[in-house]
């Protein structure tokens, strides 16, 4: 019967039995239970790991990841042996973060939250609501999908925009190719960005992307901080012409000396997409799906190594 | 030809041409034009207008308000004429906003804001998604409806409860009856408040409603502030086992002094809900609609008095 390593006890109980299988908790720093028949490997959310120690286990065939990335793991993967990464358990947590931060820009949180520190009742004051708001979601991947399936019931027009034009969805009827980005910006109110970061995207929102938006427009980042020049976001909200809403900055964490902090109409989250309590049943679900293909012998998802 | 009196010259930039009609600009005070002629008249937003002037209008057939409230207008209209409120107008509008609460207290945006203004960038720490969560919808009118629309998208469980028990709709399988609340209030973490001010809903939301609430629940309101027990409720998130997100208060505008104010958990906006650009198309969609039925000699819509 094959063993499955987690992380410790609480993920074992998350988890809960699987048929077929056998389950201990491992952190990858300890020695680890049943090391001849660990087949697969769950290793600690959010914390380096001694990767070089996968190779301590003659029978692993896979290491499942609970982040979406995976490059510094990658390396350190024995030969033959599967590496499955998290992608889709952040979706929700993420989409829901990106509206979150357009709702709360475009209808003026910051400055009640401002107003409250000071007890003080703001006046009335005709604010863009989201409805009617051209959306522009730059990245049309499984977080980009799960955006627009939260923007659909707000009463926008949402674009999709991904690296290549291709067919819509459900949700779109069309997808842009990202060199139709300087056409289409100038009729959006609003644009998330939600992008891998690459060579392609690194600086992708620079002073002429910026330029592009009209007067008044809002940019919401929930990518990677460097898709953004962050001096060009800096002049152009500054200026007043742009707001933007950002989860992630370059630097970061962001410095407590950087100007963006206080340029106006720039809200700040630090970071905190994918950290929410819905990461939590979706990976579970993941988990029981993949320890399920072991034992079944099917392939698994989100395998990203040659294997 | 009847004639439209529409409160300044922007309201009739913004209706635009109607076929079968003339349009002048009165707001009430000044002098009518066309005083014989007038069939229609919809007065000023958000002011109080000397509603006896209404009388001096010989062939005047409709009122039609620019709010959805009516109450102050409605013993000076005139015998034969007919009032129609602007129900609807603000939906989305409201809708927007009570999403907007929802995720910014949940996701913590308040907590960023004064964060920022103290250049903090803060630790990584989880917090509740709007995904997974039991949302109770307390009024399942217009806005309900439409609030139920935008959450749809979140992953989240709907309860629907209005005044009476009946038939659900795309958006819930079953509308439940107020009478429900106390056996539906534990099993909801999310409560958001859209009823109608009157007799039976004053005071509803008090220390016996709080107190079904589970730990950590989250209460909304986005109605009127006499709904809820202001006492009972600073009370209740002051020993920090409720939070709240409030667009209105009792009192209101929310004296500086308030204990309110500084109660942890607790986000106020200051009655904002109705009060953004999507006010404009909506309405001047409704006056389209409203004077063509009047030409057309069709009913109008929303009217409110015996006419």
């Amino acid at each position: 019967m094959p063993v499955i390593a987690l992380p410790d006890q609480e993920w074992i109980d998350l988890v809960g039995p699987v048929g077929g299988v056998e389950m201990v908790a491992w952190d990858l720093v300890g020695e680890p239970p049943r090391r001849d028949e660990i087949a697969l490997v769950v290793p600690p959310y959010m914390t380096s790991s001694p990767w070089e120690r996968l190779s301590l286990l003659p029978a692993l065939r896979v290491v499942q990841l609970l982040s979406a990335g995976y490059e510094t793991v990658l390396p350190a993967i024995p030969a033959g042996v599967q590496l499955a990464n998290a992608a889709g358990v952040h979706d929700a947590s993420t989409a829901e973060l990106a509206v979150t931060l357009a709702l709360s820009s475009l209808r003026g949180i910051p400055e009640f939250v401002t107003a409250q520190g000071c007890s003080q009742w703001l006046p009335a004051q005709t604010r863009s609501s989201l409805a009617d708001r051209r959306v522009l979601i730059l990245g049309y991947g499984g977080i980009g999908v799960a955006i627009a399936r939260r923007l659909r019931g707000f009463e926008v027009k949402i674009t999709a925009v991904a690296s290549r034009a291709r067919g819509g969805d459900e949700l779109v009827s069309s997808v842009h190719g990202v060199d139709e980005l300087s056409t289409l910006l100038p009729d959006h109110d609003v644009v998330i960005v939600i992008v891998p970061l690459s060579a392609a995207t690194k600086g992708l929102v620079g002073r002429d992307f910026l330029a592009s938006m009209p007067d008044g427009a809002l940019l919401v980042n929930v990518s990677r901080g460097k898709v953004v020049d962050t001096d060009a976001l800096t002049e152009a909200a500054g200026s007043g012409r742009i707001r933007a809403a950002l989860d992630v900055t370059d630097p970061e964490p962001l410095p407590a000396d950087h100007p963006l902090w206080h340029t106006p109409g720039v809200l700040i989250s630090p970071h905190t997409g994918g950290v929410t309590t819905a990461f939590y049943p979706r990976a579970v679900a993941l988990l029981r799906e993949q320890i399920a293909a072991l034992v079944g012998d099917r392939p698994l998802l989100n395998v990203v190594n040659a294997g």
